[in-house]
């Protein structure tokens, strides 16, 4: 087993873990669901409502850049996305974003009916697939993970996938896939939710079309925080944002009522941007600043077999062994994983649950030490071989976990 | 002329003004594109950051009801416009949330092809309602002001306005357009953004189905925060929200991959809230609570006639002089507009400018003394009369205003 204190002692994003508020007490594992507070956000979010907001009020849209948030807090994202900065966007929601793209993508395919995703796929992403399937008189078909490449046929105009499964924490090969999906005739869209932040994701090697994500994740961003979309550059000007807000306008202080569109990604912008959420992404994006990626995913990776080693055989591990087939979560199925994660929780370590029956743990890379992480899944490892989880307060089922 | 020191002694609303930061020397009348800051917001911001997102992490989905807070902050928006707070919902961006409820009443109205709006519309309004039209097969029909009557046919299936214009400042007949509109078969879907929090509107009394609004102007939510919107209680599971994420799903947290909307309004919910724009918005809507909206139009009403009058002749009037007839903000044309904004906010007062020739002012009635605002007409007219505007540095365009 590797050592967990040689493991801190050499890690290159140790100086990271002290830039976040984390509660004493608490090893956190679940910043795949809501990443941890920046140190640096609080008093962001001061500048932003007191001196730019309450001093500065309306010229802040200029004088403090807001009017270019959109594009230059995406810039920041970039690199870790493996995407041009002039490629990506902060914006709206995970969920209104790949609307608009899968919206975009069968309008390039006209001719083709179907957007192909698996059955597994997150579930607001199956429901905004099938809207924008509906609306662009097309249909969705979601098919089980091992008949993708098999259902890649003349009839699919798009393929859109979650590039890292937020159950089993099994990833796609976004770089296969995508090639798959382009000798067939159709272009790709990846959900990055699960991806951005904890691996080495290189959109523009993988040739990808279109990519969105969340900033609430590993981005640290905050609840709710805006999400991302990417497009490829070569297709942003063949592209139609179904949702044309005057903030994707050409020029949208003209006060135009004929809709042009603005040049590049820019297009894809709705409404008027949310400063305070985009304030605070920008935080989280800050901590990742000369970061290198292939580090990222070797910490995530490495955190990930240690909790697996440490947990040992008390639990059937239900993620892929391989940290290489793996994002940053990994889950292990139990009937009773409920009540083992609400133990666990008691005991200071914060997993999820996630029906029907498995307990899930992400590991942020930038956040986490390899001791605690190692300690971690000793904690859980004694909750159930100490058959602590069966305490009757640990059954009762709360509203969301 | 009204004096304003006995307007302001007997100003109902006048306690609020203490619970707004406005930078000294300034009268800022530009509430219509930016309201100012409540004084309590940014400690709310600290209190959601650290302790909630900080400290609590993912259990402040219950814990601190994040969760709820697309209703429940909406409830405190209810008496604003006349709403049940079940009729209600915070989300997304006011462009946004007009697309979902135009989507939505075309497709209660399958066999009328027509969405009919007016040609002075604001932009985004009528980029979105096209967008909206040409996916649910039907057209955008927009018509001048006084024309509205005469192509309510019956070909139209949706008539959707925005309350007050958001250059001339005109204020359309909420009440008598939602009868008309009936009277010929038709749904009606509103833009409160320049109505809610200076007009007594009513949806209501007016039976109106759907409506719009934004969270950052009057209602002091903060740069692109999170907007709103209305479905009149009958109308609500009738509906079918094109954008069906999965927080409008019944149960979100079942991660079934079947769509089945909430009951109510919550189906009109698409992505994860953003907390943070959230937060802030909740501060602005607390300061309306126990306001009177009549105290409300009546000061917004009374500020803009003091305005004007105490400006005079020397500037035309573009708005109507009735203040029954208008909304919070009022608008001058002349050539020199764009000069003579800035050279009054060279002077403290900010109001903005809208091309081609308009100077235009807002009157948030619950930031605002009669007395500044009689002294803020007093500085324009200077402005004007003493050809200040006329200094070349006033004639530099910046990039947005």
């Amino acid at each position: 087993m590797l050592d967990p204190a040689d493991l801190d002692a050499a890690d290159p994003l140790a100086f990271a873990r002290g830039r976040f508020r984390i509660p004493d007490g608490l090893i956190y594992l679940d910043g795949n669901s809501l990443g941890v507070l920046p140190k640096s956000t609080p008093a962001r979010l001061g500048v932003t409502s007191e001196q730019e907001w309450g001093d500065g009020l309306i010229s802040s849209w200029n004088a403090a850049g807001w009017i270019d948030w959109p594009l230059s807090i995406a810039a920041r994202l970039a690199p870790l996305v493996g995407a041009s900065p002039d490629e990506l966007l902060i914006c709206d929601s995970t969920s209104i974003n790949l609307f608009k793209l899968a919206m975009a993508a069968c309008a390039l395919r006209p001719d083709r009916k179907v957007i192909l995703t698996e059955e597994a796929n997150f579930p607001t992403d199956i429901y905004m697939l099938q809207s924008a399937a509906k609306l662009s008189g097309a249909e969705l078909r979601a098919v089980p993970r091992s008949e993708l490449s098999a259902a890649l046929d003349q009839t699919v105009g798009l393929l859109s996938l979650t590039h890292v499964d937020y159950r089993s924490g099994e990833r796609h090969d976004l770089v296969g896939l995508t090639g798959e999906a382009h000798r067939a005739g159709a272009l790709t869209l990846w959900d990055l939710s699960h991806s951005a932040g904890v691996l080495a994701v290189d959109l523009a090697r993988a040739n990808a079309d279109f990519a969105v994500g969340c900033g609430y994740k590993y981005l640290s961003g905050g609840p709710g925080a805006p999400a991302f979309l990417f497009v490829r550059r070569g297709l942003q000007q063949l592209c139609t944002n179904p949702l044309p807000g005057w903030f994707g306008h050409e020029s949208p202080f003209d006060f135009d009522t004929g809709y042009r569109p603005a040049t590049g990604i820019a297009r894809f912008q709705t409404g008027t941007p949310p400063i305070l959420g985009m304030a605070a992404l920008d935080e989280g994006l800050k901590l990742f600043a000369n970061v290198d990626t292939a580090d990222v995913e070797a910490k995530t990776g490495r955190l990930g077999d240690l909790f697996i080693e440490n947990v040992g055989d008390c639990l059937a591990l239900a993620s892929p062994r391989d940290a290489g087939r793996r994002g940053g979560h990994i889950v292990f199925a139990h009937d009773a994983a409920y009540s083992i994660v609400q133990a666990s929780i008691e005991r200071g370590v914060i997993g999820d649950f996630r029906a029907p029956n498995l307990a899930r743990f992400g590991f942020a890379p930038l956040s986490l030490t390899y001791s605690e992480v190692a300690k971690a899944g000793a904690i859980v490892r004694d909750v159930v071989l100490s058959d602590y989880w069966r305490e009757p307060r640990f059954a009762e089922r709360k509203a969301v976990t």
